[in-house]
């Protein structure tokens, strides 16, 4: 199948190369061309813009950091949405906004292009070994005609429905169920520890006989041994990620406190400087707070405006 | 082996059965006298006070409501304490704090008597089958003396180390930990509810791709098909916990603000008349909270002082 | 002067007014015509676009509901930033994001035109009265060109330097003191009713011999007497401004908690079909988590994407 | 009047020399005896215990640290409540809890005794000028025996009613409304810094021209200006108040959302060792959230039991 795949970080480049190997004629993109080399050398053709890619394509992919990147592929200049052809399909598989969905879906909408949200859940090496979870919602002859590439990308699709936006929800609401056993996780050990316990232990004895899921097997030993270098998933990720839940919820009057909780645990994160460790990484703000651990100081006082603009840019 | 058991709920009741059953020899107690009334046709001996139940045991065990309860049956007037011999073990599986805990270590040793915190993970039914998980703390030679008994009412223990009362704060930990899953599946389903998404799908998804837990299972489904009559564990008793996790991290200078968080939302399930529905109903204050559902008016103001004496003492 | 005003509400309506009895010549502009009516009577040129109204002026006021509102009318279509000349000043009064009032500092720059951010403290009788609150901060001689203006409208002017944007964060920390202390005797006022005391003693005492601030007067007298209608300022302004603040900490890695809840309690409020009342009607949701008053059910589900940006919308 | 007076730290010697110097016959106690030399040389009689300073009083007022103080000196060994004649009165001035003071008029009334619960709005300085406000609830002919005493000691006197508990209830929601507003402005503080503004401009223009209250003032200046050393009222207290208040409002099932933010930032505080600071260091903990300042760790990890027991105990 002829395909556009825009956005080759990490998740990206591995999700690519197993639509390559699987024999698609891949155009890719990239904001920044070095990233697109090995996929070159893999018999990718390297688009100059992302109208350029999208050209001629049957299946146009995103998997993109946010909303902003997004935005600026699809519409900006050159953007993807003005070489589509009509009839083709936009498969977004970034985690990205309930409301840029929704307004992804109408504009497309309108262009007589389809719009299939399919935002995944999985890690890098998840994607490499084309294992991700993939949860797809659009109108089902769009998603129909994703299903060889998710088959290959994915080794589970969930179908939700044809309300596109509504699988965005989906991926949200799932991390926020991530972070906030994050959280949980970060609370009860900072109370474990004060009391002489080892949270190892903890987590053996209540994840063991208890809880018993992967996802607390998983971070809890990563915070139990402190191993948030290198990060499987960035914290500032994960702060993003809290802004879309909580989005989410302001868009139909559903408060949501724990993820303001976790938002505000993961803006301390930030100032203290923790923006590129593992999103586990929260767990170290409850044991700040418990006296277990030293915050450090900002890297500078973060300066809202002109400075801010150019130090923390790249941070968010 | 002589045992005296205290505290013939329907978590006690389970357990002293098993341990009849197991042959051991039983002396039972309880506040209301009709409770043991079963146990005395299974063979154990019904003694008028707890002191009485006491007296000539090897073992006592306490499983009881609260700390409240077992301060009452323990060193209140005809209190187990005069009754136990020197050189004899309490093992007091109830859910009680901390602080109650280490008291009971020292009271105990100042009579050269024993001490060994064992609280339990299980539901009644578990508790029937005797399939409990025990989590001991204690002299080892205690925990050794009370292995029998652990051997006949749980199938897992989990020794912690010879300071009794971190069993207490292990097992406040995990309920800690349970409350916080069902808060955020609360959060989530609203969240997804008001974007028209089925929460039992969303749990099919979220919990059978990703979290994969059991409990998230349970009370995801309980909550999922509003499940909270009868109750397994009462809301009141969550409640309660949080207390007992909030007390726990106050004692050692830890905040635990989602356990804060979890405790309003009990409050106000309180407050709205759901002290006794099961304390997954947690998750209908924040049904209420976004509007999908009706809270409802307190029964009459919860008036302080000689009316709440009154009406809402048995709540607690 | 030479003066363009664009925004007829409670507020602009009232601040235009006072323009015009001081002698200056105004156009003006709103989205909805009939607005301008009792304007143009007392002698304001009524402009067909922002575009219009802002030709030939030597200063543009803006008093608009919120950030779409002005984006709308400087940005839009027929925008004022089109129609204003070099040198002319943008006199930006509403209560805006910090990070709007700084791209609105960018915008102008590039087009040789003046920007003051000069938001205000006040209701609308205070706006009619001429006794508002400004708060102004941009380059000097942009100050001092809207002073006369800023006499009529206020009888107080802070100064506080040139950087635009601080302004707005002064306005936005300012409505998050008034909304915390909101919450505040919300959460009071609950706490002694339950306890049987009439929160009007309670207050008497309280702000009358502590505090003393007419604000907990004020705000304080309309919850214990549950006057939320008509409203001074809308509930959904006051969650707004929540947002408003969150978006200014977020900016600047500045966790909010206060904020948070204050924010979920008025998506509480929206979601019980509160947005217009009084922002005090905040005490409300306390009322309710207390038990002491009871919640709505939505207005049918809120669902989000195409029936809410119908049914919606306007409440926003 | 016959008065016994126990309880001589900063305010209590404060206002048993203001009843001194009225005149009054005073025998005082404290539990460590050479606070009480300065007031011997005043001429007051210092009794060996809580119990003979009783003996004989018509008033015996108390003015304790805290519940257990308070708890240890009327019921304890040698307690106050075995001395104490029928017909005299017990005037409660301490910021106890409502459940205490519910105790303490049902304790005293067996006895016949009277009780009156007192509590005082004030610090040192006013306690010594004769400048409290006292808030008293209990028996009309109790208040009305106190009044010599109380018109020595304050300025001001609020009678609540006969219900005593409820004088408790407003003096702790009075704290609560206090540490609210400490809480708001260290948050909105940090926020302000964070954007290059300077607090006490922010202050002057927010609490200046709407707030106008005397306490935001005089907090907002220790804020601003970092004053945290000597206390006026310690940050350990303050914990201790806001532990009151979620205390009285678990008693009735009414959720102090706020209160449990404010208790988590105390407990932050105690963890990093500023106890003893004045309670608007409570600021310091949003500092250090948004980082601009340093938190420490704690002075070795608090360990409860045995070790906290000694190191920890002084800090309660």
């Amino acid at each position: 199948m002829k395909v556009a795949f825009i956005g080759l970080g990490n998740m990206g480049s591995a999700m690519a190369r197993n639509l390559l190997r699987a024999g698609h004629d891949l155009a890719v993109y990239n904001r920044t061309r070095r990233a697109a080399d090995p996929l070159e050398k893999d018999g990718a053709r390297v688009a100059a813009s992302a109208r350029e890619a999208a050209v001629g394509a049957e299946v146009l992919v995103t998997m993109l950091a946010d909303d902003a990147a997004v935005e600026a592929v699809i519409f900006g200049d050159r953007g993807a949405i003005e070489g589509l052809a009509r009839g083709a399909v936009h498969a977004s598989m970034s985690t990205i906004s309930h409301a840029l969905s929704r307004r992804l879906a109408a504009e497309h909408g309108t262009r007589g292009q389809l719009y299939v949200a399919a935002p995944v859940f999985g890690r890098p090496d998840a994607a490499a070994a084309g294992k991700l979870t993939i949860v797809a919602a659009g109108p089902a002859e769009a998603i129909d005609r994703c299903r060889p590439l998710f088959e290959v990308m994915g080794q589970a699709l969930e179908i939700l429905g044809d309300d596109a936006p509504q699988a965005n929800v989906v991926k949200i609401g799932g991390n926020f169920l991530l972070a906030s056993a994050i959280e949980t996780l970060g609370e009860a050990f900072a109370l474990v520890r004060k009391h002489g316990i080892d949270p190892a232990r903890f987590l053996e004895i209540v994840n063991g006989r208890l809880v018993r899921s992967p996802v607390y097997e998983n971070y809890g030993a990563i915070i139990a041994h402190q191993r948030f270098q290198p990060p499987g998933f960035k914290l500032r990720h994960g702060l993003k990620d809290m802004r879309l839940a909580l989005a989410a919820g302001d868009e139909v009057d559903a408060p949501l406190p724990i993820a303001g909780l976790v938002r505000d645990h993961y803006l301390s994160a930030m100032a203290w400087g923790w923006a590129d460790i593992d999103w586990a990484g929260l767990a170290k703000v409850s044991a700040v707070e418990a006296g277990l651990e030293q915050a450090r100081e900002g890297p500078g006082a973060t300066i809202a405006g002109g400075v801010k603009a150019g130090a923390g840019a790249p941070s968010r």
